[in-house]
Parts: C-alpha cells; structure tokens; sequence
C-alpha cells in the first residue's frame, strides 16, 4: 500500500512508524512546518513535503492526522484525489470529509506520546466508511498494523472519545497528582509505579465496579477526613477529592 | 519463620498466600468470623480459631490485616507477646501498638481484590519499627515476598496513602464512569482496556505531567464543550468532567 501522512504530530508519528514497521510504502509526509515534516518523513524513508500542491496524488490512502480544527481546511484541498482519504480524530466527524471520492475514519484509541515506542497490535482501530467499498480497504489497512478493528458510527466514536478521557486523561492527571503529593512531602513516585500497573491490570479481567478499594467504597468517614485535613493547603486537590469520593460513594450505595 | 495472621480479607489473603509460597510456616489464621478463619487456614495450612485466648503465643510474627478501626482493640488483647506485631495499614500510626514488646507496620502499597491473583514481588513493602532489632526482622520478612522494601515513618505513609487514593482509587472509579458511558450507549468496554494498560504504562518511565494528552491540557474548548453537553443526563459525571478538566488547565498554564 502506497502512504501518504498528514501531519507529523504524535499520532502521525505512531501510525507512520507502524505502516512502515509493516512492510508498506511511505510516500510522503506533509506538515506546515517544513523540519517537522523532515523529521518524520527521515524516520519512514519518504519525502516531506510542506505544501499540499506536491502532493502525490497516486497514493492508495492518505492518513490525516492533524489538529481536530484543521481537518476540514485539508481536506478542501484533497478534491479529487482517486485514493482513499481518512481522518484519525476521535471528536470529529465523517462528514467534515464528504467533498472527496473515498473517504473514511480510521480511529486508533490509544494514547500517544511522541517520547515513548508503542506497540499498537492490541490497540482497537475504529473504522467509519463513506461506502463498503471503502471500509473493505480500511479494513485492510488497519489489519496491517492491529489485530483489532472495529465499525464504529460517528456517533458512537464521539462517545468513545469522551469515554477515553475518563479512563485515560483523567486517570494520568490523578497520577500526577499522587505525583505532586509524594513530591511535596519528599517521597518517590516510584513507590506508586507498582500500585498503579496493578490498577490497570485488574480491570483487563474485571469490571471496574467489582474491584473498587479505599476508603470511598468501604464508607471509612475517618480517613477520609483525615485526608482532607492532609490536603488542607491544596484546596484544588481537596475539591477532587471530595467530588470524586462522593461519586464513588454514590455508585456504591 | 512461623506467622500468625490476624484478619482474613484481602490484605490478610494476599500476604498469607505471598508467605506461605515463600516457604513459610502458617501456624495459625485468626478471624472475629469463624467460617472465614477456616477458609483461609485451608489454603495456608493453617489452623483457623476465632477465639484470641487459642493464640499460640510462641510465633515469631504477627500480621494484623483487619479494618482501621479494629486495630487497637485488637493489639490490647495480644500484650506480653514475645514475638514480633505489625500492623498493615497505610492510614493508622505504629503508636497504637505501643503496649506491646515488639511492634511494627508492614505496609503493602498496593491494591487488593479477592478475586484476583496478585504477584508481590515488586510491590513496595512499607516498614517501620518500635526498634533497630524489630526493624532488621521486618526487612527480613518483607525480603520473603517482595524484592522491593523501604523504611517509611507514620507521617510518610499517611501521604503514600493519600497519593495512592489518587492514583489507584480514584482512577479505578474513573475506569467505572468510562465503563458506565460506553455500557450506556451499548458499547463494549474491552475497546477501553489496551487505552488503559497503556496509560498506567507510560508513565512507568515518565513523569505523568509530561504525557499527559486529551482536550483539557490542548485546551481544546469546543471538545471539552461538546463532551459536556454529550453528559447532560449525567450531572455528576459532568461535575467530575469540569473539575478535573479546570485542574488540568491549572497545572498546565
């Protein structure tokens, strides 16, 4: 499969390397900023390229991986490319593509950070098509970098989307702040590394729900307060505290 | 070495098994609930009573895993032991064992469920003791179990505990509010568990600040937005939405 990929962000970055990991031809990368597109493209053995007039337009699939807000600028400039073109955003949807031939969604849920190698075989791909013909091809584009893709509407995607910043944004945002404690008080995160493995590994075979622990769930009022009291110069930190707490105690009435 | 634990829930389950696959002599498992004791005992070798007054009271350590709260009435009826007491609670001082002769706690910093089988052997073992001896002892026991032991004062492991709240409780509730958006509009929570492993991942080898991703650090307010009126059947989870949406613009300006 020939490769175009624009952008040259995190989530381009991950999906390009894996493409090429793959055995596929990367052609091009185009990104506004010219030495980011270099970077990329040096990484996948392709061209960069900063203006969309170079675009190879014999592509099989261009890949956009760009801010949510520029998709729709882009894609104005891809009428009429006979390739298919997808979008990766979670929050954005098909339609913003509907001026092209063939286009589509193609949704890694994962999270990327441009520092760290990431091995997507697991990671679900979630694939929305303008025809069957299409999602055939998606299909097959995704197969060659997971073992997991699913259909998933525009609807559903959004939902998913919004899922993903509890169980994924929201939770590195709680690490952090077990980070912050630990550091105000002199003591190492990795003490937490461990706990925090373990929290994620319970819910691959269980439901949230039946493994819940703290004091929340046992209704344990005294550490709770002691808590608070702990907290008692971080008053952010005390509003999530009590805003999660009551949460948990409500689901577990 | 030959250990008595008192209790029989999660905590109490978990270290007798970790000893008891160490080599260990299980001699007995106390419970206030008899049938417990029992289940227990059985899976340790162990003799189960219910009854304090049966104690053998020639163990070299004692481990009491029982509620917060039940802690110091217990410690009242084990005085004149000649072996070793230790507590295992993040949220309580070593002082309410000070009536005996030998004392200490012995703090896993990690989360525990019945249901599921749990490695050790990383798991911080947090250790303070009424004396250099008794302290030299817990090193020794916690070294049977785990590879991973540090001497932490009842001030420290009170903040470990509250930042493992964060990190662990918290994020585990926030898997069940994910879980709960998708069940709610009939999708499957498994597309959510690879995003989840590798959010706990990441941050084994980065500081949680640097990779944290999603709209609120972007400060993408037409996703955040979006998200928000996607929750409007669902007040709470919109409270938790703002709440840690505004602290993660906070820590990130």
């Amino acid at each position: 499969m020939k490769i175009v990929i624009i952008g040259s962000g995190n989530v381009a970055t991950h999906l390009a390397l894996a493409f090429k990991q793959a055995g596929q031809t990367l052609a091009q990368v185009w990104s506004r900023n010219g030495a980011n597109a270099q970077l990329l493209a040096e990484q996948v053995g392709a061209s960069a390229i900063s203006d969309l007039g170079a675009l190879d337009r014999s592509a099989d699939f261009y890949l956009i991986a760009v801010k949510d807000e520029a998709i729709a600028e882009l894609a104005s400039s891809l009428t009429g490319l006979p390739g298919l073109v997808a979008h990766t955003s979670g929050a954005t949807s098909i339609d913003v593509l509907h001026t092209l031939n063939h286009y589509g969604v193609f949704y890694p849920l994962q999270t990327f950070s441009k520092q760290k190698s990431l091995d997507l075989s697991n990671t679900p791909i979630c694939l929305e098509a303008s025809s069957a013909e299409d999602m055939v091809m998606l299909h097959q584009a995704a197969s060659l970098i997971s073992k997991v893709s699913d259909e998933v509407d525009s609807e559903q995607r959004k939902i998913l989307h919004l899922a993903a910043v509890f169980a994924c944004n929201f939770s590195n945002h709680l690490y952090q702040m077990g980070y912050s404690i630990l550091e105000q008080h002199g003591l190492d995160f990795a003490l937490l590394k461990p706990l925090i493995m373990e929290t994620a590994w319970k819910v691959q075979d269980a439901i949230p729900f039946d493994v819940q622990t703290g004091p929340a769930v046992r209704g344990d009022e005294s550490t709770m307060e002691r808590h608070l009291s702990l907290l008692n110069d971080r008053t952010e930190l005390q509003d999530i505290y009590k805003t999660l707490s009551n949460s948990i105690k409500k689901t577990h009435l």
